[in-house]
């Protein structure tokens, strides 16, 4: 029997009368005749409360110690889940991270799965169960409560989908699927019907918030395919898929911002072998992700080195660059306030005019690109904060990403 | 180095201020020189905000899945005070019912411990770590999770106390120690500062709230001592200890009432023998306490039989019954709104004169005995439930309660 996966966000359970909604569409797929496996997050602001709680009692708690914490949150509506389909006639199970067997690495807060023993799953499943399962966390191999990340819950739902070669992930949120842009910065933005795992980790990595870089890769490692749906409606929303010929024919097919980003400048660093390797492992152990790095040799002996780190990251990071300061000299500056508008399309591999097309648009618009860094697929340009959201609205216009591409 | 564990109770870390209190009496305890184990509730009145949500989901939801969920109390609560422990400068790790290895049989939501592996606690200990366990939870050998019931924390405790073989356990809590009766209904009750595991047993089997009938079972086995004590004050408050000689010149050590009692009474039952075991295996399978049996031979064939329970166990009472009555034929009438009065003393093994004491009192009080129990160190009588606040009065000044016994 094909098994599906599928996976509720916090606002898709915020709720009794959500979580009866969640119940009545989980039985339907099973009355479809499929092996359910429900992969969910915590209810509404739930990880937000326990943050907030953890954060009365200690400034800086251990993130071994709110990994304990949060957990309880996805803990809690996989229970009300399980509870909500027996209230409806119909047999499920709830089972949290360590339950399942989800082994991760030891990274606290952003831990990465390294197993799962689908044995349990497949023996509920056999015995005719819905199973349910407790997204976003996991334990070490020596019993310790980790989370994912937030996102991680949809790293669940795909790395359950790869586990038992589900026919699909139904990932349930509060959108109607990936648009061209967000709607809420541009009205006419466009629901996408089918989008390439490149492209939609591309979109990911540069701002567009519905699917986690990660998740989106293991998907496309295992060529899982993901349906990116809202739990308020029927309709189909966005297809992730392997990446098919006729995509080749969308110049972009989406766009995206990324907000709050901050340039940091180390100015008067020695010049010479392993120093920018040392920089970068120093920041790596902290699992900070770096972008856009521009390295500029000043004189014969120093450089000045420049990097994008997310706001959210400087309390973890400013502790790394003091030591490098510290042990190589020179000095850091900090840059608020930046942003970045990206473009995303298969198409551009075979073709001319993208970036031309992009760097005119913003130009029209008076709007200076601060930084400019490219993949295969994707063109992204720094601009200042203020003049983000009119970057976006130029960049969607100039590719006319309103009108559905006619194949 | 010898281990203290102690546990804080719901309301001794109710709120983040009240945290940092337990911890602050935590780390006093560990530079003391002991190795600490703490074991916590869930704050305040958590664990009926998550039954009432369960309740919102499903009229009657399955145990498993209430396990599921309630767990989660003592998990938030564990993290939190090992953060305000970090905050406060002291090494501290948290650890689930399931992460100490804490066995239990599969009957959801009144688990009783099989076991626990102590070697994680240890190694910790040894590490120099406070270790803060979440009471009232393990799993069964399946890797279920359960719970030990109402008051299971202090099951929990009892049974770290045993295996680490502690010096003692202290259970922190909003009252002073163990009274000579309950001061809400007695005001002139009289804190008592030493009392056996058997009289403690007694009391709690009869109504007193401090601590569980098979904690103290539990503590009298492995002869673990335990301190009940105030978490606001630094008084000391009730040990409770193995019996000694000198215990046997009090009498009376205290009385207690438990309230919300049915009477159940199944009529024209027939009268052969398995006819009483069918019936209360029937109900011992669903974990109910029954007391106070009965049983009438009314003629040749038929024979009534009741018994008392609480209000709480009725709902699950009822299938038993109407299965015990379609069986065997004859009815079942329900009696609510009993009470029933107690009075304990190791005393009494060798005095006389307790039990007429104790009726006389009533009798003065114009108070109707409706039916009367014993145990070597027991006397109760069942009363209406409008006139148990007086009985309880009455008994405790008939034995003079409020004064300290002279030795």
């Amino acid at each position: 029997m094909a098994v599906i996966v599928q996976k509720y966000g916090g606002t898709s359970v915020a709720t009794p009368e959500k979580i009866h909604t969640a119940a009545r569409r989980i039985i339907a797929t099973k009355c479809a005749g499929f092996q359910v496996v429900v992969v969910v997050s915590a209810m509404g602001h739930a990880t937000d409360e326990l943050l907030a709680l953890a954060h009365k009692v200690a400034p800086h708690p251990s993130k071994r110690e709110l990994d304990q914490l949060l957990a309880t949150g996805e803990q809690v509506t996989i229970a009300l889940i399980a509870m909500a389909i027996h209230a409806q006639g119909h047999h499920a199970i709830s089972l949290t991270g360590p339950q399942i067997g989800l082994i991760t690495d030891d990274v606290h807060s952003k831990a990465r799965i390294r197993e799962i023993d689908k044995r349990r799953i497949l023996q509920e499943l056999e015995a005719g169960k819905i199973v349910i399962v407790a997204g976003f966390q996991g334990m070490t191999a020596d019993g310790h409560v980790t989370t994912l990340g937030r996102g991680g819950s949809n790293a669940t739902m795909v790395a359950l989908g790869a586990v038992l070669k589900a026919q699909a992930c139904e990932n349930f949120t509060d959108v109607d699927g990936v648009f061209t842009a967000d709607p809420r910065v541009v009205p006419n933005a466009r629901k996408i019907d089918t989008i390439s795992y490149d492209e939609m980790m591309e979109l990911s990595s540069v701002g567009a918030g519905v699917l986690q870089t990660r998740a989106v890769e293991f998907a496309r490692k295992y060529n899982v395919p993901i349906h990116v749906r809202n739990s308020a409606t029927d309709q189909p929303g966005t297809w992730i898929v392997a990446e098919t010929k006729s995509m080749e024919d969308i110049l972009v097919s989406g766009c995206a911002l990324k907000m709050d980003l901050t340039r940091v400048t180390l100015r008067g660093i020695p010049d010479r072998p392993g120093v920018v390797a040392k920089i970068f492992t120093l920041v790596g152990q902290r699992h900070i992700v770096v972008d856009d790095i521009i390295q500029n040799v000043m004189d014969d002996r120093t450089a000045n080195i420049s990097f994008t780190v997310e706001h959210g990251d400087l309390a973890d990071l400013k502790p790394a660059v003091d030591m490098v300061i510290a042990d190589l000299g020179g000095h850091a500056t900090f840059e608020k306030d930046l942003a970045k508008v990206s473009v995303i399309g298969v198409g551009m591999k075979q073709a001319t005019g993208v970036a031309s097309t992009m760097f005119t648009a913003l130009a029209e618009k008076n709007i200076n690109i601060q930084n400019i860094s490219t993949s295969e697929i994707r063109i992204s340009c720094t601009v200042a904060r203020a003049e983000a959201q009119d970057a976006l609205r130029a960049v969607h216009a100039a590719f006319h990403l309103d009108r559905r591409p006619q194949p």
